[in-house]
């Protein structure tokens, strides 16, 4: 992660949730990062009181950084330190967690589902809907400290259409999935229903591609967000796939676009998060792949450290206007980097005070 | 395999690409027939004149029979004997060596894609349009004496479609479908191109999956196929599963349907093949669950020996009526099987003599 | 599974743990069996009182059997029906358990590890060491009701040592394991932790195959058994097979062999269970294959129903006198199929009364 | 990778066989070098003329580096540049053009098998025979150019026994791999042969692994290597798993050692390598996990930038003296990471001219 721009003083964070899947990615990505340090390492009670290399099953290909190996589990209550909190929580817990954090004045990057469709709370991705953040957050009436980072498969999809949707308007998307097991967390998946095999079920996934996107295209006013109107429909599978998200999309547009005129939508795609460097944001938000077997999870998952979202195979469908594949990393782009990317541009715009 | 009806003398047939993995199978299926009898096996001038055993590169889970294990290999050319060939021919040589047969009036059943489309040339799924065998066979100007396999995912989808498209009419399919290693054949597919990976394209697969089902759907007069009018979008994409493949299908149809229509006619859905019990049919073509997280591939590809289509998740479409998940066994019902079944049919209907 | 032997009436058995991935085992098994007939389907609390199509997630690839379906769910207590109990218990609740029935005075035939080593119970392979049977069962003092299958790989291992021990005495015995995933049961093994991967240990695993041979090819006597004297030193690692056991196994013997004499040993070897045709007895409990990139779990596991122990690649070794690889099926050999054989035997020696 | 030292020119080498699977490994590492700088790719006469992402089918998860991209494909004949060659040349060629480069003058090292075993070849590991190369490459009679990068499953085990050599001597090593896909190149293994399966065999893996180590840990003079004299037995598997060679090793030492004293030779090796910073020298050699279920390769092969031999596991054996799993990075440690090493240290010590 680069970055010109740098604090004098780095930015104390916690991490909530910090010994699952998500919370590790956090702890991985937050170790190295420019401006934030992790003061607190929060977890359920049975993790309180142990260094965290004892309370948690690292599963990072990365060594754990030896300093957060031997810091103490918290509880995740208010008071354990740090201005923002990053929460990667149970979502049997996460409500009120988190609003006990917004209460006492903590700003909370969350990647659960819980707040999500709040009308009051942003449901951000830094490139596609950034205008969102001070319409809500500096609302007079009901103003939250709550910034929720959309579905890991509905990110992806999101900066994807993002070009589209401004420059030839989004009629309908038709989505269908080949998700990660990462996606699951851990111990998530049992391999002995994905060795060898497909899932063609993932519990509330297809509702959150439906909706999310409409809130995240929508309109940011001082009472909340009004939801774009086009209409998505969604399959989710699970695959044999460690970490990337593999997506089959077909999309109609308002205005007729030839195929050139998308392609260069999507290579010259870029947003305040480049404008701004933020650190974990891509050089470019999409790559696309000439190549027709591209993009491929194990070949293009780390695509700019895992940030960017690959596409291909953009080609006419009989039904819809154009059909073409995306992937992303689904536990950095679609999960922690994703939040991490979104407290960046908080702190960026005036949100975060330390 | 099981039928009532038994013929006193076996039918003498050939075997032409008996090598490959569609020829495997073949000689698995055919090894246990109780109508048909292999006289001969036949592949590429390296293998002739070798036994079987030695020939091949045995891949199936059950034992190479021993009788063919030292069956010689013999060229593919007309004079072998039997009185129908099943070809699981590679495409660069099926057109010429399926002609020769055929002009020596030999039938010729087969599964390589090459004479699929040919106005006079059966496209057959005996479930599906068994009624196309007697104009096609019988006309007095230009009958052939080749029947066609379809594609492995064509033959799943329009069994699942039959139903549908006889009592509401269909209008569009979306099809994405996630397809098993074994259709690639062998070697095939790279493991290091499937190992924690998706390859979202295959070679030519998109367009049979849009174009077969029109013809399969068609009406069959003396000189040829009029094609069905629906119109039909397909992504394929390959993932890392051995057998069974797997589609995300949307359908949007002429009348309403209410879903409990729909299952009922898939659950109470049967064809000439159950009622003549040919010894390849499933006695239900089509199998659906109610769990939804099924069908599953390692689960279900086995039903009824790999002969039904499961089908699971019906369940309202936003942008199509519905939307539904099926599953075939790409080898046995989407290729030796399906042929097996297809050349059932015509001994039964008397196209074949002996 | 087919046997001449045939009794008048079938003998009534339970299973003890029916919802786990070894009691479906035994379901699928039993269902189809010429002598047994499952009359009690016993479970943990949670599941008692439920129709066991409602208590369990069914990964067997064959369909549940109707009528066992609605079996409803009893709970582990004697009692229930079956003058014979397959225990397929989670070792933390079955020593109570397969006591409390033993006492009642049903014939438990056990999968779980809890009794194995006690010194009147048979730790039996039919192949292997059907004469501990009566001593043991016969035993004027301390007679015990209670049989015991072997761990999963033990038995691979024993049956293929078996005619080397016989014919020439065992010295040293190195085996290096690679566990298929279905060994662990189900959820078990957490798919982030296999795919892509190997775990190079297995809990208890080492100390079983340690130990178990040694009591296996014991001398048993009214006491107890004198354990063999050979030395086992095992490695054991979990790879991403669904099923079948492969293990890379090194032996010193007593006497010099050539290699075509353990051959000759391997192929001709046939014991009490091919004599008496017990329905779950391989035709040959050895299949050696000639091709040196064979046995594989892919195409082997299932040789004879999954109950033949597959052996490839013998040759001579710089450090033991030979090596070898050997797989087996390790939830039909090596648990539900290779209990069943054990009470086949019991029943025609005259152990079981009904 | 980072060294203290730098050399004012960069070194200019080629790359023979650029366009395989270890040819591209050579072309990531080299790119970013800061000694070397790739000046030649060369490959069959099928690429010859195309620019190289033409002519490459790229499987590294890194981008092909935009400069590479555009160079021209060269024939494998010397003249074509640099004062090195890296050789990933396919065995049926690589004697003669490796000889012709070695007698224009450029110095070759080799990860081809042909020349490892000749006798004023040097077989190097720098962390383990760094003194072979002095004797040899300044023999004076017989002297060589040609220098070989060891099988990739004896790097990993020779770097785990060098301290155990040193301190304890080494008598007996038994040793049984389970190795990645990426060891047979690219297509290599067929993806039907491996999903759910282990192949327990590898053509000529078992031979090379029972006599590099003795020429390995052999004493060089200048008329060759006189061999070590321990005994080696080894059973090597292919398993589903994409980089990284798993094995599990049983020794018996020639001295008695406490387990402590082990671990201790382990913990505390570092070699010459180290000392002299070479760039693509890890840290430390030799990773020890206490965590009973490390070393795992999705885990631990991206260790020190996959050059670091990660081991676990250490317990006493019941027929050696002690038993471990070693795993290590078969393409970068095991292939061309391994070659560049060997070629930094030929650097250093002055056997480089340019």
């Amino acid at each position: 992660m680069n970055s010109e721009f740098q604090y004098r003083e780095k930015i104390p964070v916690a991490i909530l949730g910090a010994t699952g899947a998500v919370g590790q990615r956090f702890v991985e990505l937050l170790a190295i990062h420019p401006w934030f340090e992790i003061v607190s390492l929060a977890a359920s009670e049975r993790s309180v009181g142990k260094p965290y290399r004892e309370a948690v099953n690292w599963l990072m290909a990365s060594p754990l950084p030896q300093n957060l190996a031997e810091m103490v589990i918290e509880p995740c209550r208010p008071g354990i330190g740090g201005v923002l909190a990053f929460s990667a929580l149970d979502s049997s817990v996460a409500t009120e967690v988190e609003q006990a954090f917004e209460k006492a004045g903590v700003m909370v990057v969350s990647n659960t589902r819980n707040h999500r469709m709040e009308p009051m709370v942003p449901l951000l991705i830094p490139e596609v809907n950034a205008d969102h953040i001070d319409p809500l957050l500096k609302a007079s009436v009901g103003a939250r400290k709550i910034i929720t980072n959309p579905n890991c498969s509905a990110i992806g999809l999101c900066v994807a259409l993002k070009p589209l949707f401004d420059q030839f308007g989004l009629e309908a998307v038709n989505v269908v999935t080949m998700q990660a097991i990462s996606g699951a967390g851990y111990p998530g998946i049992a391999s002995l229903d994905i060795v060898d095999n497909v899932i063609p079920y993932i519990s509330g996934e297809e509702e959150k591609l439906e909706t999310e996107p409409l809130k995240i295209f929508g309109k940011a006013g001082h009472q909340g967000i009004e939801p774009a109107s086009f209409a998505i429909s969604a399959h989710c599978n699970r695959v044999a796939v460690t970490d990337g998200h593999t997506a089959s999309v077909s999309v109609k547009l308002k205005k007729r676009a030839r195929p050139e005129e998308i392609l260069h939508a999507w290579q010259t795609f870029t947003t305040v998060a480049q404008e701004l460097q933020l650190p974990m944001a891509p050089r470019s938000p999409i790559c696309y792949f000439e190549e027709e077997r591209f993009p491929q999870p194990k070949l293009h998952r780390h695509l700019e450290k895992g940030m960017a979202i690959a596409i291909g195979r953009l080609r006419p469908c009989p039904l819809f206007d154009y059909k073409f594949t995306i992937l992303s990393h689904n536990t950095i782009r679609g999960a922690a980097g994703g939040a991490i990317l979104c407290a960046e541009l908080l702190v960026r715009k005036g949100h975060i005070f330390w």
